[in-house]
């Protein structure tokens, strides 16, 4: 409570926390950094987090939003202390129109259940994060969230139509709106999307729905070489099949998996695709027929195709299963979420094998193949701790990086910059965009108060 | 050329045309306005133009991008004279990549070429504004160009993956890449897409394509009441369908397009829908079929499908006949492009049937109804010249754009704000979003050199 002036709780109430169980339990999220904050507040209302975020401003107290606290790169977390602002009670879907085709919602709305209350009226909304369940609208929008399914129906900002934004001096800014189009002005609705809570904290989105496919149907294919199930990703792609999703595993994944889930994976398997499409019910299942020949033709050894939703989700159950496994091989496991330009994918996965056998440190690599956005997992061994643990991770993540920069990649592809990737952030980039960076946090927030000490700005 | 200093020739030698027929070619776009600049450059490399506007920021000379010179609001007008930068001579599609799923191109290239370059590898670049013949890709990134497909495969943001963009004091930045996501820091590249050449000039762009839907198939149906056409928007994507085009044109439109076209229009239509579907070769039949028997039941008098591409490009240009029937009318035809929320579309023609009634001035509406943006067209007599014609059509736009913000609506879906729009600006969009115009104009080109007099910025 140092830090903060005597009057806060006079001036804010009840919104906020001052507890040390509270501020514990909104100091991180699934990285590994920790920071207190000095109060952590739980307003309910856009006015009320105007009224923090001015008292905030008037004081140069520093501001960090928070949603479901299941980032991977440390973006809530408070360095510098200040006041957490949680979206834990601002958790309303304000409505859902399939006449508009928009879904209005409170940033605290988990992923999963505004989806699901899509899927009840009929309508989809497509952005599918691994962490759906536990993280929110306003954490997605901020990070521009992915998954799976972007690969056909694009990240978040795509469904994003309008916002409205507590700037750094509390006043409220309301952009975009319920329309589909809109080309009013500066696209200010996609300054904010994924900005990382570092412009200003989104109190109320208007989403985009559409009408939910009729069907899908999923395929699992296995190859015996990686580079076979590479080639499969292309052939697939140019044989003129868009996929919903289109994930691929290597061998160090499918071996984990193999003695993690059982015989589900054949023992010969050293490539994984797993295929979902969607659209009509004659359709769907043409079309996995026809992927099941194409990926056959190409070396697949084994394929399982699943038409209806339990197959379908069981399917699903081993792919997410991958992480599981991961975890029990008694590694730490480090994720990132590099891309790369898709053309690259199998040079990337045998430079990573070669990181592997030269650092001995194994890497398993799986994840979204068909835009080029591979979960790359760094498996520390476990009595590897603390400095060490940092050291041995960011010097492989520095070789790993630089291979991923110098062949047109990006260092995240879903997760963001947040702390952990601060340090890469100003090369990735290069110094005419870290230059915008500066001119822009500093036009929006010139007190450096709105979560500060992220992405080196 | 008494505005530029008179060693412009010598620092930019034969990159710049000071004769009169040049300056007056790029002098204005398809709206009223004209503005004729002081030189006009036709650079071929991002260099070229950094050399151009490093000049123009040393000697605070205005600078005006122009693309292909077909807008409807005055965006490409030099109303403050100084340099138009022509995009001409940087026409060059430098790559179609499959393997990466991208596209790289120079500005100047016309939209319509690189949907053909993409076309022949079997891939596709799905943004297609009517103008893709005429327009550049430089120019649709600037306003963010839209079209009939937007509805399934969204604007020209989504599909802008990278951009090369010279600042307004001649830095170059680079931003995004050639990956399909991209969270590296804030959204550069969507700061740039639509912001109308008033942040920086984009001098090269990598788009994302994605492959060919294998087929593709149409339908058109007229309704006795323009209300049911309307009922039927709703109820096509209620029942689950997503088209990619789902148009829609009203009484007036179908009345012109008879006298114009003859009786491809049956006498009784007084509301016409043009639906288009693709995917899958057997999909998008059985698709048209069901979506027959649905629009019959609700009220089609006349159905028409179009299952090969000759009919299905009969069916589209009849639909571009519209315009052309309007023309035909013998009235001035004022295109605006509003949006509103795909519920309110009945109120919103009844209001313009109204308005017409009260000012005796025909309105017609057609356009993109899946995605609620119509192009309302204020058919002015055609001896109202000059000073009157723009009073007329002023007053009529104060009312149409007042009813279409009041009920949530956009007075720009597609064209932009340009001079044409930036009147009903600071309303449409409130006050603390155009301060933030102002906030981010300024910090990027605090000159105001690039487009100034646009946006009332």
């Amino acid at each position: 409570m140092s830090n903060l002036p005597p009057d806060i709780q006079k001036a804010l109430g009840k919104l906020v926390y001052l507890d040390e169980p509270t501020r514990r339990a909104n100091s991180g999220d699934k990285w590994f950094a920790n920071a207190m904050p000095d109060a952590v507040a739980f307003p309910t209302s856009t006015e009320e987090v105007a009224r923090i975020v001015r008292f905030a401003s008037q004081h140069a107290i520093p501001v960090t939003a928070r949603g479901g606290g299941v980032g991977y790169v440390g973006g809530c977390v408070p360095v510098r202390g200040g006041i957490v602002i949680s979206t834990d009670r601002m958790n309303r879907i304000i409505e859902v129109n399939p006449q508009d085709g928009v879904a209005v919602v409170q940033p605290g709305v988990r992923t999963a259940e505004l989806q699901d209350a899509c899927s009840r009226l009929g309508w989809f909304y497509p952005p599918d994060p691994a962490s759906r369940k536990d993280s929110t609208i306003g954490g997605n929008i901020s990070t521009n969230a992915g998954g799976p399914r972007c690969l056909k129906y694009g990240v978040t900002r795509a469904y994003v139509l309008g916002l409205t934004v507590v700037l750094p001096d509390g006043r409220v800014l309301t952009c975009g709106g319920r329309t589909h189009k809109n080309k009013q002005g500066f696209d200010l609705v996609g300054l904010f999307c994924g900005s990382e809570g570092m412009l200003g904290m989104i109190t109320q989105a208007i989403l985009r729905i559409i009408p939910a496919p009729r069907a899908r149907a999923a395929l699992q294919a296995t190859f015996p070489e990686f580079p076979a199930a590479v080639k499969a990703v292309q052939a697939v792609l140019q044989a003129g099949h868009l996929p919903c999703a289109l994930e691929i595993a290597d061998a160090f994944t499918l071996q984990a998996a193999r003695r993690h889930l059982g015989d589900a994976i054949p023992a010969d398997a050293c490539g994984h695709l797993l295929l979902e499409v969607d659209g009509a019910d004659d359709a769907v299942a043409t079309e996995v027929r026809e992927l099941t020949q194409l990926l056959t033709d190409l070396g697949a050894t084994h394929t399982q195709a699943a038409l209806n939703e339990d197959d379908i989700e069981a399917l699903w159950q081993l792919r997410r299963g991958f992480s599981e496994s991961l975890k029990a091989t008694g590694l730490t496991k480090l994720n990132e979420d590099v891309v790369i330009p898709r053309s690259q994918l199998a040079d990337f996965v045998q430079y990573c094998a070669d990181l592997q056998r030269e650092n001995s440190i194994p890497i398993a690599c799986f994840g979204h193949a068909g835009d080029g956005n591979i979960h790359t997992n760094i498996m520390v061994p476990r009595n590897t701790q603390g400095e060490e643990l940092r050291s041995r991770a960011d010097a492989l993540l520095h070789l790993l990086f630089a291979w991923v920069l110098s062949h047109g990649g990006s260092i995240t592809g879903e997760h963001g910059i947040g702390l952990a990737k601060a340090t890469w952030f100003p090369s990735a980039i290069g110094s005419v965009a870290m230059e915008l960076h500066h001119v822009l946090k500093h036009a929006l927030d010139p007190q450096n108060i709105f979560n500060p000490g992220k992405m080196q700005l």
